[in-house]
């Protein structure tokens, strides 16, 4: 490490900074829900502003990829090295965002970005537009540092427009494109760190599997006095399914769920030990006041590397003001299954289907769904990238990186698996920035420090690993 | 049994039967909706129009009751027997109706009756003011029948103006006039038969036990990635809430929810066995696929003489299209009890608040209130008034009366427990007549039946029980 090109990074992000957040405030303007029907054409504009913005950062290619069945759109873009010998590099992001509204509790409108406190507050902030971002002002503070012309890596980017909604198409996509996509090493920026002042890569991420099922019992509701104790209640079967999900060690119960299940190595468990946590502290970051998971397992071992299965929502029958004495007609689950790397989706998928069917009584049909699933990853700790991935970020932050995994799910497996490339994971978010939910923020301090990492990751790369000898 | 005194009723039936349904349409012509603020006004002219009419029939006394804090007026009516031992009978019935509107479906306006096949169709024509009606015409029979000027009992209505809308001030208006109320029985005129080809008297109704329960976890919603596995979750929890309601053999699982119950006897078991139940046939009115409930009981027991939790909804995190990968921050129950003879409210009340909590891990905080409570009521098969009752039918039939319990819950436990006086029901309704729906009627020829078992009852009512031996 030299102290030149670092202070020549950093000055050049000093100077840069004001245009880069008036540019990220601009992007987080549009409210590129991709959840919501209405506002597919706000996730076509959010595309349509990202190429624009990558072409004018110096990008020779960048591209509006449309999904199959009238999905979302992407964002392809790529910027050759020029030098024969240079990796290929995929970063992946997205540029959806999770719904929010105003009356949800924002102080201010969430789609109208506030600087405040070193803090830039709106949806999108942190996941993912901002971790996006910092990669159109990290490749040019790298041609500032090294004086070249183009990246010292052949730079590629891809970002899709529907993680936030399972990646209906992804897989489609990068499998239609793989040739263009093509890569030594995949770059997922939409992860975060342990905190701001313990920097971490992280190692993987679970995998997800969504689910929906409606249960449907009377033809209309009908008189919990005249007919109540007498028929099949689908709210009622809608809470045993729940109920039955979990035995009551609070393993998920579904027969074949951990089948595959790579479980935590030694050295995983003694390094993820060796991380300040703080029980009082997380308890808070997660806006809950107590733990409660999988027993035999420590909490971080819980959320980065155990399968999960959770109730996202449920409903049926009245719930409106006062009361209303009726057996409903039909209750409805939203469930989220997270999966650890050695899980087959489809086999959880057939598990968890045979498992609803023979739950349920006589009289109760039941529709099941899988809306989305994406497959987990995990990179080993001794890989070369993610050694120089863990150099570049030390650069940036001045001291020792550890290592995380990260409990949310995106689909760095599939890119892994299309592309046959290392998934690497490079993230400046913290806990605290309030993914999903009220007051989504990023940190202004670690925004830079993205930024840095990226402009130092490129030449790292290139020098340090022989991506022909893998 | 003599035909002489029967056959003088039926004649004075049959001629005044035309003026009879002239007044009763024009009662059915105020559209006395207790749910509709709007139509305050229409529910006071009801029970003006009520009170004229039965001082007009021959009641000495006709008054409107005003209720509590600006609540919808009742109209109380007296005719003294004049002989010093007669019993004292009070009827009950409610002039109130449910909303109805030509746009939900009806053929002709709800609030404009129409005779058509031997039906009388129009809002309020079952329930409840059919039913009401037919004890003016009875007690004229009754006195053209014995050449009495005054009725062998002592009788006395109250017909209240809310029972659509909960009966919130009836407890108090019965308590405030209880002097002038006391009676030796009490005749709910607000029930059904089994059928018009069954007729049947109901000896009881299941008491009611309202319950919302609110489940907090985080404090807001948080991501299911970054914490799912690891807190507690408000919507699992409040599934396993009513998962945990009921045993595999679906009884109430609340420890001393049982307790005091009034179990059914080998005769009712009998006699309720008598009745011609088709299980399918009660699944098309159930709009139900099949029947479930408590192991060891018929349907019709189960919905009559048990007692039961039903869910009435459920809801928590999200619930609108696509998905939404979070851990809610609430979720929440409403619950009806059915209570039979026998069990406490107040007990009930404890052991579902105590079991509750005892529940809930460390992390989920909860609210539980029981915003409304009915208790059950029961008169026992041997009861003299009962059989009294039975006997008239069964002239008015000629044929066997059965015996049913009501599955619902209505004020007739108020009455019953602030009078100290016995219940029993007097409805000549069929299910088919479609109470708080589209289309509601009465059948001409069970009214006529209705009339003809008001006339007979009071004689028999005041030659065969000794109230005094009570």
């Amino acid at each position: 490490m030299t102290t030149s090109p670092d202070s020549v990074v950093r000055e050049f992000i000093a100077e840069h900074t004001p245009a880069f957040l008036d540019d990220l405030a601009a992007w987080l303007r549009i409210p590129s829900v991709s959840a919501d029907p209405a506002r597919a054409g706000e996730v076509r504009r959010s595309a349509e502003w990202l190429a624009d913005k990558l072409r004018a950062t110096g990008f020779p290619v960048a591209e509006v990829w449309e999904t199959e069945n009238g999905g979302l759109p992407a964002v392809f873009a790529e910027w050759p090295s020029g030098d024969a010998s240079a990796p290929t590099v995929l970063v992946y992001g997205h540029h959806d965002v999770q719904p929010a509204a105003r009356e949800d509790g924002w102080a201010n409108d969430p789609f109208e970005p506030v600087v405040a406190d070193g803090r830039l507050y709106g949806r999108g902030a942190a996941d993912d537009k901002g971790q996006v971002f910092f990669h159109t002002l990290g490749v040019r503070a790298h041609l500032a540092a090294t004086g070249r012309t183009a990246p010292a890596v052949n730079l590629k980017l891809l970002v899709e427009g529907e993680e936030e909604s399972g990646s209906p198409h992804f897989g489609a996509l990068i499998r239609e494109h793989a040739e263009r996509l093509a890569a030594d090493v995949v770059i997922i920026s939409d992860t975060g760190m342990w905190s701001e002042s313990t920097p971490t890569v992280c190692t993987g991420m679970r995998g997800m599997l969504e689910c929906q099922i409606d249960l449907y019992g009377p033809s209309q509701d009908i008189h919990s006095g005249s007919f109540g104790g007498a028929v099949p209640n689908p709210a009622t079967e809608a809470a045993r399914l729940v109920a039955g999900l979990h035995t009551p060690e609070r393993r998920v119960a579904v027969p074949g769920f951990y089948e595959g299940v790579v479980e935590l190595t030694a050295q995983e468990r003694e390094l993820f030990a060796e991380l300040p946590f703080d029980e009082a502290e997380w308890l808070s970051v997660a806006k809950s006041r107590a733990t409660l998971g999988e027993e035999g397992f420590s909490t971080l071992e819980r959320i980065w590397a155990r399968p999960t299965a959770e109730v996202n929502g449920i409903w049926g029958g009245y719930t409106g003001p006062g009361g209303k004495t009726i057996v409903p007609a039909d209750a409805h689950l939203k469930l989220t299954f997270r999966l650890v790397a050695g899980q087959d989706v489809d086999k959880v998928r057939q598990s968890v289907t045979a498992w609803v069917a023979e739950r349920l009584p006589a009289g109760i049909r039941h529709e099941i769904v899988f809306p989305g699933a994406t497959r987990p990853c995990l990179t080993p700790l001794d890989h070369p990238a993610l050694q120089s991935l863990a150099r570049s970020m030390g650069r940036a932050f001045e001291q020792k990186i550890l290592f995380t995994r990260e409990g949310g799910s995106g689909p760095a497996a599939d890119l892994q698996d299309v592309l046959g490339a290392p998934v690497l994971f490079l993230g400046i978010s913290v806990p605290s920035d309030g993914w999903h939910s009220v007051g989504e923020k990023v940190e202004l301090d670690l925004l830079a420090k993205g930024v840095e990492t990226a402009a130092h990751l490129w030449a790292d790369l290139a020098g340090s690993w022989d991506s022909t000898a893998r």
